[in-house]
């Protein structure tokens, strides 16, 4: 399979030369990775962020896996506007406490100041309800389950690409159900969901469970997420889902006639997934030598480079062989030398690198390299598509094993508040079975940044203590 | 192939009852069909548009043909920030000239004034151009290729659903070239691209030309346009490709060493489609009971609806039936009125129905229904998947017919002004080839509304003259 739209990482001018070594400062690493391999660059603006083309194929690769499971979940998307009246964003009381700070406001338009302003979308739930009341009459209305990708914007005093930025993409999902339980089924099936994306796809193990009272989304009764470990021992909340009691059902007047005629508040959920989550990726898995990419999410599965003397036999021969992969392929004979070909796959993680010259061509041969251990194998001409199927299968399973094993080894039960403490300083997870109360999970925060991430489903109300992205 | 995705077109509550003719007030039918095919809303701010999840199909149908085509041009897919400083966007004079009294400003953020004011994009040059100006160095850099799917925002005094909302969503691709000629035809090429989805795969015939200095993009060269006819023969505006020049490239110093070494600001395109041409699709095919959808881009192809007592047997049938088909069917066995459930598709323009009852099942036979003429077949059961393929290919062909008649018959010649408003009065296009400079253009628009439309390609210099949307 050919990939022409891959032509952008042959671009001259891209990326700097070094990478900074993960142990020696993991920040400065992880915007090392995301200069030298393309994915994005800072925007004019403070906090903003250009998504560079092969970063942004990250996130279709993301989008598209995530797409279809929000429509084999019944949910149909849609799209609402960005522009949220004020009047309205305030209505849910806990919701406006929790983002004012962080929103950003149009007051003029047209050349005029306006009546009344504007705040550009910092989550919707505030502005789809609005509607949701419109909507939903009868219990035959319900569930009513919707979805939209679109870009929403919170004020970030500390960006970070990816991680945080002013303005960034994401899925929301916004459902309404007639009972308390269905709608607490629906937002931990959609946590299922995105568990299954960040392990089987991206290859990150995560801890599932709920957040605390004080991490808890502004207006939400539960706060489910999944929290998987970053190389550096941190925790990143890689995507979470909110069970919204009939809080918002009650500022925004949704209602149901039942089937007895009674009056019914609706219950809610929402849940979304962002941009945040290549950031997650990229802490997962790369390396000193740059970006390392679960084959699955790879946009280019296979590049195929010219070695030596590339005459046209040679030439020749790699368009066969390319032709010949079902995996989306790049052909790459440009005369250029090897070690910087090489370089230009390795740092933006492409999973294989298949080298053939005129000698490989001799042998009836070519050499196939794993972007992620750097094992090299001698293959025939005739095994090379079976052979990249079973070693693309078989790397996207040595990511996982490898991120399952850190998650394992990186979870320390710990019995006192200083036992915690002092883990999470090493670079763990503590598992806790104390009692930590709102007091003290401020005291934490303030006195270590170390937050509760969680307290993972079914390990009796144990807690998990760890500093976070 | 089933549908289970469509499961919100039986929702209870969709839709008003009543659709205006067309023949009465073209403006209210057009209204009246978004409403009851539940294509948008109003949003909640002046002018915005909430687009409901069949309106949104339509929309990621419209994207996923346009962009396998951009990607096949070899440009890459990315993302630059919304909010553009104040200071980027007033670079090039006539480009902040044309904008500025369409946009929405941000002015404070996280709580505070912003010491630059931020504008929400009203499309994407000068922000897009500003990171061209690093990125090209050499003429090895070039032609450099992207495209952004983005919401924009232009403040519109006189809204209207699809064709005029304060929001709205496009793609919008950004090219840069080394020499004048190769960026027109790069221009072109797009330009064409755009006409195929128009006509290929929308069935709306178009004219395509060059627009008039007065109607040309802001800080544009040369604005190429493709032009259909409504019903009620208007014009719509239906997508635009613009040859910069090296206006921009002078503005934002976007200059590259040739290999002669010199140094040459290079020649730039931008292009776009937006959600607008859903009301160009509305108007080309739909009539007074509602939406019409050429079968290609139709979201649900085929309804199969059960009729009579719908019995296990019928549901059964209908369902292996549904089965049976390759193109994306819903099979609806509600227990509620035949004449309730045509409607329901009818008005939303799923272009075949599959009626089968009882008697249906004994005679081993189904009618089959098309949206477009109404006519009526009876098929034998072991037909049905080969005569709903056929069916539909004959529909897409019908569709577009009707649009290529209706706009060869809609074009008059004119030898004068006098003859050229008189025919666009009566719901014509005039085509002229008398001389038309801006002053009289300024008239035309002033006095009757009339705009010239574009100086098709290939015809001498004659103008079109129309009312448009």
């Amino acid at each position: 399979m050919k990939a022409n739209e891959f032509n952008y990482l042959l671009r001259a001018t891209a990326g700097k030369k070094t990478i900074t070594e993960r142990s020696k400062d993991f920040p400065k690493w992880y915007q090392d990775v995301i200069e030298v391999a393309d994915l994005a660059e800072h925007g004019p603006s403070k906090g903003s962020m250009i998504i560079m083309p092969y970063g942004y194929a990250i996130w279709e690769a993301i989008k598209s896996e995530l797409d279809a499971r929000i429509s084999e979940a019944g949910v149909a998307n849609m799209y609402f506007p960005m522009f949220i009246p004020e009047g309205l964003l305030t209505k849910e009381k806990n919701h406006i406490e929790g983002f004012s700070p962080e929103v950003a406001v149009v007051t003029h338009a047209g050349g005029k100041e306006l009546e009344e302003k504007l705040v550009v979308r910092p989550t919707s739930e505030t502005i789809i309800y609005d509607s949701f009341n419109r909507w939903i009459q009868s219990y035959r209305d319900l569930p009513l389950l919707i979805n939209q990708w679109a870009n929403v914007v919170r004020w970030e005093m500390r960006p970070r690409m990816f991680l945080r930025t002013t303005e960034f993409l994401w899925q929301e999902g916004h459902t309404a159900h007639a009972t308390e339980k269905e709608a607490d089924d629906f937002a931990k099936a959609m946590l299922a969901v995105y568990k299954e994306i960040a392990q089987d796809i991206l290859a990150i193990s995560v801890i599932d469970g709920e957040k605390s009272e004080s991490e808890r989304f502004a207006g939400a009764s539960r706060t489910y997420t999944i929290e998987p470990m970053m190389q550096d021992g941190k925790a990143l909340q890689f995507a979470t889902s909110h069970n919204l009691g009939d809080n918002f059902a009650k500022a925004f007047d949704v209602n149901y006639s039942a089937e007895d005629g009674s009056i019914k508040p609706v219950w809610q959920t929402s849940w979304g997934l962002s941009t945040r989550s290549i950031g997650g990726l990229i802490m997962s898995h790369s390396d000193d030598k740059g970006l390392v990419l679960p084959p699955k999410i790879a946009p280019l599965k296979v590049v195929i480079t010219t070695v030596g003397a590339s005459d046209d036999k040679v030439k020749k021969a790699a368009q066969e062989l390319s032709d010949s992969i079902e995996e989306t392929t790049l052909m790459d004979d440009r005369d250029i030398s090897p070690g910087e070909k090489f370089y230009a796959y390795e740092k933006r993680g492409v999973p294989l690198r298949i080298e053939i010259g005129p000698r490989d061509i001799e042998a009836g041969q070519v050499v196939i390299v794993s972007r992620d251990n750097g094992e090299k194998q001698s293959v025939a001409l005739s095994d090379v598509a079976k052979t990249v199927t079973q070693e693309l299968e078989a790397m996207q399973k040595r990511l996982y094993t490898q991120s399952q094993e850190r998650l394992k080894n990186g979870v320390v039960d710990c019995k006192t508040e200083a036992e915690a403490v002092a883990a999470v300083e090493k670079g763990k997870f503590a598992r806790v079975d104390f009692k930590i109360d709102s007091k003290k999970e401020a005291q934490l925060k303030k006195n270590h940044a170390i937050t509760v991430r969680c307290y993972p489903f079914g390990q009796d109300g144990k807690a998990i203590l760890a500093k976070a992205y």
